[in-house]
């Protein structure tokens, strides 16, 4: 059976050793992020999530969730004890706001959390890692009013949230809807439509679910397509103004999706029957506040897929070591055994060293740009909070679209390290892989990454986010030059961010002739970033850990693995900008038919 | 739901316009297959594949197999059905010895098959495509007798076979083997053990299963490890002097195994309890026996691993095609409608090109390859035999590694044309990678096929296999260097040919003195060996296509895909070499412990 331990000591390392946490003490949030506060929480999450969620990881993938006759959704054996253990740890309240009872801390520390409990059973934190988007949506564009009937009971996790876009026939293209609005004379609305792929769209771990509905507003004055979206608070339960909880609204789980994974988390139909609905924010709006819920579900889901690769790595080492099967190339290494454990193969090696030089160089990518995504609200100056909210905008869909792309080849990777045993439930390795695959796919497929990267963030203020990042590793080549122990990785980074600026040249200069150009590049750019950004990671991790290696193991280990990146992984960056530069002509030249 | 269409255009134009079949109409088996026999059996091969086998894919795999309290194993509703049509056609006799039943046609011709099939029902052609290899086994190695008692039952399909060598603790390495071979005073042997993945192992489609099985005989005679492993057949039922069936053996299925796919194929524990055996061929020789029947499984493997690619790519068009969602970068290009097909979006058509661009050029280097199958057998003269079996033994590790690994990636790909579709099972998508998966692993494992090639084949006589397939490409591009048509294809086969020679010299350099060194670089030599076989087919195709394109549709469309290939995919062969040419060094510096 598959196990799962958190990377502590990782975390310690990239929290003090690569980004300095305390050197931030004098912003909000920060200043109780002590090393004593952050070792503490670092320590209980590891707990939750080894000793609570992993046990349940297995059994609720095989048990799935079941829709009763009455509509209602029963979660797998053993869910509801674990999320009492979680709300009663306070783990949900975590980074939010202490007007509403959260704790205020920084979403860096948030998002070591979010991979911990993730790595450990990716399904059942869903369900309260839903909430938050509702959480933010609300506490960003909703009523005073609002904020007070809703906020608490979610900090708290006595109330979880839902985000309802797509429909049956549309997902990407949300202008094409069909839920509607009807306004009521009591400034209320009547929602009706059927929304799809509502992840923890019904269950039985909390009182009442909070779901944000997209719709648009019956009437003349509603503008046509993607504009005329509204956005809409339906909870399950009506919630009566002393905050007790009153009639049961007209949304319904219609049926469960039979899925490929997430088994223990509740995908659902929800029908809307003339449910009551209140409008957040404008009317008409609607986009701009789901966006606020995107963007940092984006990152979550960046982080899911980073998580299944830690587990499945994890678990793929351990057999690794302990199957016997044949001898090393090079002779025997265990020669009293009958046979030598495999991960003295070099072509197992090669599969674990490429997970773990993307799972350590992902994770310090996706902290700095987590810590960013802090000081895009609490740094002292204007022109911090921007320059950080540039790059928490640029790097978003990179790490959304990078992390689960190679989040799930690697699941598929440590599985083939079990041979036929990897194809088998037991074993879990095959969960990982089926997991880790909807990461690719919701909030935004990656290939809509790809677009919003080249066609919205690469072009906004001039192209501002990008030159930012580039200034940030020309600092850092300028810096370390001349430091022999550094060479490999600032030759790495050099190399692949004079290739990141040569495509982004070839994409200025060709989008515009053609917006085809921009989009047959686009995926291609996306994973040239992704390397960009993991050589960057690897940079920073190399100078916090170089000092260090002659006499620390850990540090030591940093250093070979990095090598390992710089070595095997960069060429890929190469085959990337050769093939975004052939731009639309040989995507687009075949005539639909001819497929 | 999905659908598959068998496509009969690619297979002719590769049989007549690049393989020329009918050149070779005076070797044996060749002369029946007639242009109009070839057409026939295509059509036949469609009509089964699309009208019996397609439509229990998605049921099939719903319902899996059931195994009863008595160890019988009841197959999905309608595989009896679809057996018997599937052996009253003769389908399992297509290429086997006329002697025995068989219709005695060449591989090239039963590979289109293979490939049709099992697109159409991968778990379904699992049934009768394990008992090709117990065929060839008994065919090959068996005396006289035991071919009159088994093989016309086999090539009929009254009977199935299966291939027993995993064990518990033993798959690469069957020399830690345990079933034991007691011989008996009656020249027969009773074999006990207990086998694991065993395809096809029990099932209710016909009367009786002969199990080839790896056992050591027990005595002080026999070897330590692998050179002490003997083959043995173990029917199900034992078959008396007149043919019928007499009494149950001591084998039986103590359960199914719970996989991630091919939920059709029952996948057995196989206990042997003092089961009757018959040793096949020489004691101790069993390995030799066994690769007779693992060499040609395992190109059918390969065969499996394009026709999953090829099954998503057809429903990822047809849904790429029907899906409205979004407007075209260039502009709306069906105004009438409320979207344009996705069709239309630069990355949905890049992932379709990839796949289409494999699909097509995987096909072509499989066919080529099995015609080299025939070759070896059937050529008139020792020395093309010989050349045609080095080519064989060359490239079938090649195909294995290179055809399944991709055709898994394309069915991961596809799914996501689908977007959230794409997760759900009533679409279909996610069958197909789960399918996929297994051909990835089972008949060795791609880093086993990896070392295959390196290790052996490419040494194997001074490395006269290598040496033969590069003069092959330079023929061909001495012979067409001058054809302006032809230039993009030249010019990207001669550069991916520089760049195997390349890694071929660095393995040959570099391997001796530490091995380790070809197992680090073994699987990107594989795939930068993959795309120089799919460039070469490319080139022949595009040779065989240019002269009509001007006035034919299907040739022109080659020409663009082919274009395709070369700008767009070819780049990986550098990535590939660059990465191999690192040596064991990065893949072997970490401690086991720091894993």
């Amino acid at each position: 059976m598959p196990s799962y331990t958190a990377p502590l000591a990782d975390y310690r390392f990239i929290l003090n050793d690569v980004l300095d946490l305390q050197s931030y003490g004098d912003l909000p949030g920060f200043a109780d992020a002590t090393p004593d506060m952050v070792d503490a929480i670092l320590d209980g999450a590891a707990r939750l999530a080894e000793d609570v969620l992993q046990p349940l990881n297995h059994s609720g993938d095989q048990e799935g969730c079941t829709r009763n006759a009455d509509g209602s959704v029963t979660t797998p054996k053993g869910f509801k004890e674990a999320y009492r253990q979680f709300t009663d740890g306070g783990w949900g309240a975590l980074t939010s706001d202490p007007d509403y009872g959260g704790q205020g801390l920084p979403n860096v520390l948030g998002s070591c959390f979010s991979e911990m409990v993730s790595a450990a059973n990716m399904a059942f934190v869903m369900y309260p890692g839903l909430s938050h988007g509702a959480y933010s949506a609300i506490h960003v564009h909703g009523s005073q009013a609002q904020r007070d009937t809703y906020l608490p009971n979610i900090v708290s996790g006595a109330w979880t949230g839902t985000m309802n876009l797509t429909e049956p026939h549309c997902g990407t293209d949300l202008g094409l809807m069909r839920t509607r609005a009807e306004p009521q004379a009591d400034g209320s609305y009547r929602i009706s439509g059927t929304k799809i792929f509502i992840s923890a769209g019904e269950h039985d771990l909390a009182e009442n679910i909070i779901h944000l509905v997209l719709a648009k507003i019956a009437g003349p004055d509603t503008p046509a397509g993607i504009k005329g979206v509204s956005l809409f608070i339906v909870p399950k339960y009506l919630v009566n103004a002393d905050g007790t909880l009153g009639a049961r609204n007209g949304v319904s789980c219609g049926s469960l999706e039979h899925k490929m994974g997430i088994h223990a988390n509740a995908t659902c139909v929800l029908n809307y029957d003339g449910a009551t609905g209140y409008l957040i924010g404008e009317a008409h709006k609607g986009m701009r506040a789901m966006f606020t819920m995107m963007n940092e579900a984006r990152l979550g889901v960046a982080v899911q897929g980073l998580s299944q690769s830690v587990a499945a790595y994890q678990n793929a080492v351990a057999y690794a070591k302990d199957r016997l099967q044949g001898r090393s190339l090079t002779g025997p290494k265990f020669p009293d055994k009958p046979a030598d454990p495999i991960i003295v193969h070099p072509d197992i090696r090669r599969v674990l060293m490429n997970i773990k030089a993307f799972n350590e160089g992902a994770r310090a990518f996706m902290l700095w740009t987590s810590l960013h995504g802090d000081l895009a609200h609490k740094a002292k100056d204007e022109t911090a909070r921007e320059a950080s909210e540039d790059l928490m905008g640029l790097l978003t869909p990179v790490l959304k679209g990078y992390l689960t792309d190679k989040g799930f080849a690697n699941a598929v990777d440590a599985q083939q390290v079990y041979g036929g045993h990897g194809y088998i439930a037991e074993w879990g390795a095959e969960q990982f892989v089926r997991d880790a695959r909807i990461a690719m796919i919701y909030e935004g497929a990656n290939g809509i990454q790809a677009l919003d990267l080249v066609g919205r963030k690469l072009a906004a203020n001039g192209g501002r986010a990008v030159f930012a990042w580039f200034r940030i590793l020309d600092d850092f080549i300028a810096a370390n030059q001349d430091d022999a122990a550094l060479a490999p990785f600032v030759a790495g980074l050099r190399s692949v961010r004079g290739q990141l600026e040569d495509g982004t040249t070839w994409l200025m200069n060709n989008s515009l002739s053609n917006f085809d150009n921009a989009g047959a590049a686009s995926m291609d750019y996306l994973y040239l970033f992704g390397l960009c950004g993991l050589a960057y990671a690897w940079a920073l991790m190399a100078k916090a850990a170089a000092p260090k290696a002659a006499s620390d193991e850990f540090c030591a280990a940093k250093l070979v693995t990095g090598r390992y990146f710089v070595e095997r992984m960069l060429p890929d960056a190469a085959a990337h900008l050769a093939k975004l530069k052939t731009g639309a002509g040989p995507v687009m030249a075949l005539a639909a038919e001819a497929f």
